[in-house]
């Protein structure tokens, strides 16, 4: 799979830039850092999108008309392999005068040929402290 | 970090031993499949729960009285390096007369001198076909 624009030389740099596409509701900027086979995104409390053109459009959709908001991270666990890096990311995210939202994502980068690419960005809403005791 | 127990030849015999620990609610094979160091453990809308010890704990107290759940799964994606495999699970859970549950799960595997661990578990509730418009 050939990727038409530059590549990224670290997982870390693939996140600022995720991060930095997402802060800045910038989808061009969202559209470089996507692999172009194999990826998957899950939005908090959403199915999963599969697919480069699928996942670039729910960006879309999320930008569209979107206040910018503000975003606070905490990493919280990293694993990382020659091929592979998964970084789990805490999420502070403030819009307007709307409340802090908490939420936890799975990010995960793969190497190609030319460098470092998003592969997979899984969300969840922090709605608990507790252990939900019904279903896992 | 050494292992007391044996650990597993490949990604898929760690995951097809989670959910079957999961779907036993059977805490001693649970303890056996996790890593103890790096780990990490989001439940569905909960906190991410760090270290092998708290997240044992959090899956004990999940299976405490719990009726054995059903649990269908469909593998959504896979990434795998030399080191890492990242799996993305849908599971439909269903318990006793209560209405299934969908969730998407990200499921981390780690190679170790003797085999493949989980290292990560990340759930979450799939709520809504939509993509949330508001936050990310």
């Amino acid at each position: 799979m050939t990727h038409s624009h530059a590549l990224f030389a670290t997982p870390e740099d693939v996140e600022a830039a995720f991060y930095t596409a997402f802060s800045q509701c910038d989808i061009a900027a969202m559209q470089k850092l996507w692999a172009h086979d194999a990826v998957v995104c899950v939005h908090p409390g959403s199915h999963a999108i599969s697919g480069y053109s699928a996942v670039l459009r729910s960006w879309a959709y999320i930008f569209d008309g979107a206040e910018l908001p503000d975003i606070q991270l905490k990493l919280v666990s990293r694993h990382a392999s020659e091929g592979l890096a998964v970084h789990v990311m805490q999420e502070h995210i403030a819009t307007g005068e709307k409340t802090t939202a908490l939420l936890l994502a799975t990010n995960v980068y793969r190497k190609y040929a030319d460098g470092w690419l998003m592969v997979e960005h899984h969300g969840s809403m922090v709605q608990s402290q507790q252990v939900a005791h019904t279903v896992q």
